[in-house]
């Protein structure tokens, strides 16, 4: 058979996570006086023991037995070597996607999801909060506590929960409580309902509500939880990468061009990171983070401290960033939309170890389209970014005529999505850079905290 | 760690499929004239080489290699030992359930439909029309269509249509062309619209659009595509059961009980047909179709001769039958509607080799919901209906303290079924067995084609 899925045994999984904390340095994040913040500070908002892994530098730490157990019921996930993509493309490349589409909710979410609940469990926590957007986050956290039996409470973004009431039943399912923000059970939700009592919400609201509905109960037994940016949540995605690479070399390839989608960069971290090491070694490897044009933080936002959550909730954060007040344009990406990115992921940018790219909606959709016909998986919209970089490496190794291996992340399936497909097919998407003005206001809102000289890692 | 998926490699996917037509004798397909149709006279409708495989008698056949290759997209199909779900059931029995939701549509119906679009191909057939009801099959037929390159049109009834556009944006993603049904395309279409403009559409009307539609095209270059009833599809689908057998031997279990949902019969005889032959060779084993309480086709119809549509377009079939018009309760199981079973299926079950069991729509449900709280995975309504019969046996092994081994299989994922889930968790679904007089109008209506006495096979 000339395709064929690279598949793990069960007992290959990766027992370990890669904490690239051990490789490079970060800024810290500072509090609103200007000063590092201390652990305790964020001790009512998280468990300890995930605080400490916050901070760990450890280069290799142990992934639980329980976590495993779980992760099981679709890890390993398969790596596709994507022979009908190839030839439609017409490409000397050899391609291979690592596909995270085969988690109950259809994410690579659950990676971190799992291990969150289960430090928090194990800290002895009862109830955890969060907020979502979509919804991809909020469903992967009910599913993930279901499964430990912890009590899950999301608050949705009110505009999607109106559309997309099926996110609901599916958190619902699991045995979430599933609400839309503004709520009137929190001061954050009644104080956006006093002022406008028809608000759509804000992913900057519902984490307010959410931080502060974990903070408010005195018993001490909820915290909050939340599916990106953090430098915990980068660790526990890297089991992708890991497992790509371990299947890479059951084919005896290693990849030259490395590509994920990144919105607060999770899932690009999870691909790249177990490969910046090599890289880092003297490895030659382009390693690509890829932006819609509609919310380039990476690729045209200025690197700074900003604050995480539009509420200046959240600690300022060492980042690349349209400004936390930045609204990205309504494309259907969702989980692309975020204003920042990771630190870990803006540092390595920043040090020229990975390079951005960002690519437009329609050409997303353009490739997502072609693998869905070629490879048979619909992909989510996030997943489609990646896929438009891959079209755009594999058609530069034709004109090169080289041999280029490429690895991508297949970030989730589409079928939660197919009304944006809908719109796609029936010309209601259109392409927009962003307007330089706003790039602009960025610049001049991250430069009220300025950056000290950055330290080069090695 | 106690929970693992029982996975085989790439190169131990069955090469063969098991056809249950070796084994039992069906009272033959009439036609209107009441006599034993020749393959001939289904030639415009189907492509000879798939007639033939209808009426193959031979035990086993080989799986081209072209579909091997598609099917590993998704296959082999991890077999899941459900032991959350055991504990959660306080059961002894030893519960294994096969898991078909890893497909591109998301259900085992493209088991079927790549080896049907394989062979229409290889016959130099250049497009394919079907119906569709809730849209599993379309999608099915579409995804294949597009790895083969054959162009696909799916007629779905028009109140599916307009409730879920999704579908037809899956369809369309893979190239495939979905109207609504009637339509003005063919004259079945124009005279159902004439008769009622505002008509939401039924099974039958499409079936009769889309047969209508393959034998119109004069260049010879059309046919017709059917994902279930028909023996060729449960031959197909056997690969289930028999992945299953091999998973199943790996840790040396075998199995006491078989549990399917059946609608049409495919994903019933798929887990089961391969341990029927066991059965006849002399094992133990209760093999149970489950249907719901709302269309008991097996449990409730009688056996006798009736049309596979409401227009009595094909030939008559032998069959459990609630009788070619009924109209099923709008229960959400939309594959498990269909008013008649496979006639292999019907065979074994008048044959007493296997037990028709039905479940009604609020366990469905929640048995559905425990699996997907304790295992992970949201299954499609159908499935619940599967797993209902689950729970019930699991808790007969538990009042009779016995090790019982149950074999389950998880026909496709809910993801595209939230809206059912919604319902159901805002209390507006309800349980409703059918009417009698319903049944004492079957009764009456199969009556009309008296069967011959039934040989029994062996």
């Amino acid at each position: 058979m000339t395709r064929k899925n690279i598949l793990l045994k069960p007992e290959e999984m990766p027992r370990q996570w890669y904490n690239i904390l051990a490789d490079i340095k970060l800024n810290p994040p500072l509090g609103a006086d200007g000063k590092p913040i201390s652990p305790e500070s964020l001790a009512p908002v998280f468990p300890m023991n995930l605080i400490e892994q916050e901070m760990s530098t450890q280069r290799w730490i142990d992934i639980p037995q329980e976590v495993l157990e779980i992760l099981s019921i679709w890890r390993p996930a398969p790596l596709i070597r994507a022979g009908a993509f190839e030839k439609a493309l017409r490409t000397p490349a050899r391609i291979y996607v690592k596909y995270e589409g085969g988690s109950p909710p259809g994410s690579h979410k659950p990676n971190t999801a799992v291990p969150q609940v289960y430090y928090n469990k194990v800290f002895g926590i009862k109830r955890l909060t969060t907020e979502t957007g979509a919804g991809q986050w909020g469903s992967a956290l009910a599913f993930a506590c279901a499964q430990f039996g912890l009590e899950c409470k999301v608050y949705m973004v009110r505009i999607s929960f109106d559309q997309k009431p099926y996110r609901k039943a599916m958190m619902q399912t699991w045995g979430g409580n599933c609400l839309a923000s503004p709520s009137t059970e929190t001061a954050a939700g009644r104080a956006a309902l006093a002022a406008d009592p028809d608000t759509p919400g804000s992913l900057g609201i519902a984490i307010s509500e959410a931080v502060e509905a974990a903070v408010a109960d005195k018993s001490g037994q909820t915290r909050y939880s939340l599916g990106s940016v953090l430098n915990h949540v980068m660790l526990h995605q890297t089991i992708i990468g890991l497992e790509a690479k371990k299947q890479l070399a059951l084919v005896g390839d290693e990849p030259d061009v490395i590509i994920g989608c990144a919105g607060g960069g999770s899932n690009f971290a999870g691909i790249s990171f177990p490969f910046v090491l090599d890289k880092m070694n003297g490895r030659e490897i382009s390693i690509l983070p890829v932006e819609p044009k509609a919310c380039p933080s990476l690729t045209r936002g200025p690197f700074g401290y900003d604050y995480g959550d539009t509420s200046r909730y959240t600690p300022l954060l060492a980042m690349y960033s349209l400004g936390h007040t930045f609204i990205p344009p309504a494309i259907h990406a969702g989980g692309l939309r975020y204003h920042g990115m990771a630190p870990t992921v803006s540092q390595l940018a920043h040090e020229g170890l990975i390079e951005p790219k960002s690519v437009s909606q329609l050409d997303a959709y353009r490739a997502g389209v072609l693998w869905a016909r070629t490879e048979g998986h619909i992909p989510a919209p996030e997943t489609c970014n990646a896929l438009a970089q891959v079209v755009s490496e594999a058609e530069k190794a034709r004109e090169e005529g080289k041999e280029k291996v490429i690895l991508a992340c297949f970030s989730g399936h589409g079928l939660l999505d197919l009304a944006a497909y809908d719109r796609y097919f029936s010309g209601q998407l259109t392409d927009a850079d962003l307007d330089e003005r706003e790039i602009d206001r960025a610049r001049e809102m991250l430069g009220k905290h300025p950056l000290p000289e950055n330290l080069r890692s090695r």
